[in-house]
């Protein structure tokens, strides 16, 4: 605690002097300030910055640090004035970049800017970026980048080395050195350690080790993700359907696409468009709630007809009323438990989340914890002033069965969905509170009004 | 779709396979059927096997096999009988795996269990894995391994190579080189491409570059992940208080430990135990999930009590038990909006969430969809048979207090549970369902009480 707090204090005023700087239009001074900051920290310190301070923010600092910036920010903190006007100035910030980071602030602007951007890049940049902007951003096409370390399988070891050499001294950081046949498919990979322990006259046929997995520029980034994730894979070669390597997804990526898709799913599973930015403002949030919330308000409007329908039951066994509400909220609290895990248990491995056996033990939790809650509901019900033994009796089952239905839907709704190619976290908790509240109250006023109100 | 089934069928044979060749003895053709299998791949097929056919498919297969497969299995799909039984063969596994992998193993052994494997090992390793089991399994040091390459920096890079060579022909893969100076105090690191690049003769200061970040190993391991997330560093190192270089984590343990941190955040969320094997059976199911309930049953009862202090309103208004769920819901659902966005915040970058502008966020949020839903709600109100233009004023307000506090208590309990050092994803929407109820069945019969009732 203490510690978060210390940290608040030296963020705030670091925020502050970058301010006061840019005021004061001290450009070099800035620049010194903030030249020995890692980019992913100055992102972080001027995503408070309003748009035009960052945008100087961004002019002042020199080429390599500012365009690491860029990347590292998130998309709804770009600076839209300084993107949208000047083409030149963009070109010079992603030309420093990696293909897939330059890939993806290029994607973000209208089309018409796009072309412009690009007019101005070396002319194999440029073909290179229009190739990655072509697939799906969310797929591992559009997560790749093209830049690959590759050796010939047929090249000695010595010959590799040299070839790497020449090719890292361009790229960026990599990790895994791919070796590729004369047409440029992909054979396999050399490690580092086998490269500087071999003979340097060596094959480096002879070291190639094939390739732990390889993903389709078509695949779904959450599956690349879950297929590097399962293998420890460091980097991973992206291919095409001739097995051509084509590009590769590094670890770092999928973190960021782990961590993304996370939030998305969580936001779903309460009730918000996947697309709310978690640090964005009141109007956006307001955008991704309130159709929920609608939506909600129909589908328990349904819950409250059930009532309407058994008024006079109501109004005769006023105590129901106040049972009502607790039955509706250990529904709705046991459905979201069960849905959380499926939705959870999908989210890691939908290959092997069989369909009936993950219904049945939903079913079966239900089943059980709905007999020791109803239970202890059936003894609250014949002890409350007002109560009787019968009253226990039609709450016990009224709570048992919803608890049953809960656990049956919070599992099958899921899977049914997953099935059906839709993602398993849009069958949200909004809609099964509303679920639950039918059946529950559907339970108790129905039994109420057959068991308990003939001896009214 | 398609897709998935056709996997399933393919897993479901294999099993079927494996389980066979067991069933016959056929320990010869089973290794040979296994071998090829990455040991990932093999955790997973024989994860749905009986105990005994899983002990009997890790003594076929060979040494190193085994012991990844080992170390890719859950935790509680270990076949305990002969982890339990076979101190040697215990012993024999785990001398293949990485310290960190074979601490996670030794780890989970009852004290007695692990005394008798660490004395079969050789002394310098027994040595080693005492020294990280003595460590918090949640910190950088539970989670970090101890071989690490480490090159000394006042060695030139050609006997730098020679000592990477040696290094890397006992361990196991590596991504970093570490630099330390005489005292084993931390310096640096070199890339491979320095490395290749330079004059054999050239001395390893001159290419060592600071370390991006260092973690301590107390340090919490959600925290470390989010140092490696930031900085895109595929390895850290881990110091002791003198800055020595005592171990490192890799990326691929980031993932998991980023994998299980978000299923325990979203169970808890929903108002499940932490610890819930999303796997797991019924039992386990059951004695994570019913205390919940329970706690959610006494919890919801109050909000009972406030109907039931105004049971003479609702039987005068009989519409008012109709109205009481759609309060409710909606005000769950608000509430669950909120805390389900403070929650993800604070998962990911507790220190840049401040507290007002948190708490202010969700307010004004819950200000507007609460005004906006409420008018919805009061059209509704005012137009079913027995509503009235007062009843539908009265659901408005209601609704609108709901929301407000929704919004309000969803941004606050997690923000403060944070400052004080409590995880906020036991915020738990249980909690959530129960108060916005108490609140909501507040507004709306107090209210209702105080101007309808005098006027029916």
């Amino acid at each position: 605690m203490a510690d978060n707090v210390s940290e608040e204090l030296t963020h705030k005023s670091t925020v502050e002097r970058i301010r006061q700087l840019i005021a004061e239009g001290e450009e070099e001074r800035l620049r010194v300030y903030l030249e020995p900051i890692h980019p992913s920290d100055i992102a972080d310190l001027i995503e408070e910055l309003e748009e035009e301070e960052r945008a100087a923010v961004l002019r002042v600092l020199p080429g390599e640090l500012a365009s690491e910036t860029l990347a590292e920010m998130e998309e709804e903190e770009h600076p839209e004035d300084l993107l949208l006007a000047e083409p030149e100035r963009v070109a010079e910030l992603v030309s420093e970049l990696a293909h897939d980071d330059a890939a993806d602030i290029i994607g973000d602007l209208p089309l018409e800017k796009q072309r412009e951007v690009l007019a101005q890049l070396p002319l194999d940049e440029a073909h290179e970026l229009r190739g990655l902007l072509a697939y799906d951003e969310e797929t591992a096409g559009g997560v790749m980048t093209t830049e690959v370390v590759a050796v010939s399988e047929n090249a000695t070891v010595a010959e590799a080395i040299d070839e790497i050499r020449r090719q890292a001294a361009e790229g960026e950081d990599f990790y895994t050195v791919f070796v590729v046949d004369a047409d440029g498919r992909l054979r396999g990979t050399v490690s580092f350690q086998d490269l500087i322990v071999s003979q340097p006259q060596r094959s480096i046929r002879e070291i190639t080790v094939p390739p732990i997995s390889v993903v389709p520029a078509s695949m779904d980034q959450e599956e690349v993700a879950r297929v590097m994730s399962r293998y420890n894979m460091v980097s991973i070669p992206v291919v095409d359907p001739a097995d051509r390597l084509i590009g590769r997804i590094t670890f770092d990526d999928i973190m960021d696409i782990v961590e993304a898709e996370t939030t998305e799913d969580m936001l779903r599973f309460s009730g918000i468009s996947g697309e709310e930015y978690l640090r964005g403002g009141v109007i956006q949030s307001i955008k991704n709630r309130l159709p929920w919330l609608a939506v909600a308000l129909s589908t328990t409007s349904v819950a409250a007809a059930v009532i309407y329908l058994y008024r006079d039951t109501v109004e005769q066994i006023v105590i129901l009323a106040a049972i009502m509400p607790v039955i509706a909220a250990l529904g709705g609290n046991a459905g979201t438990q069960a849905l959380a895990v499926t939705v959870r248990r999908l989210a890691l491995s939908p290959e092997r989340a069989r369909f009936w056996s993950v219904v049945l033990k939903e079913l079966a939790v239900g089943l059980i914890n709905g007999a020791v809650i109803g239970a202890l509901a059936a003894l609250v019900g014949s002890l409350i002033p007002g109560g009787s033994l019968l009253l226990g009796l039609v709450v016990m089952l009224a709570m048992w069965g919803n608890l049953i239905v809960a656990g049956f839907a919070g599992a099958f709704v899921p899977v049914l969905l997953e099935r059906l190619g839709v993602d398993p976290a849009v069958a949200s908790s909004v809609f099964f509170t509303a679920l639950t509240d039918i059946f529950g109250f559907f339970f108790l006023l129905g039994l109420a009004s057959w068991v308990l109100l003939p001896r009214v």
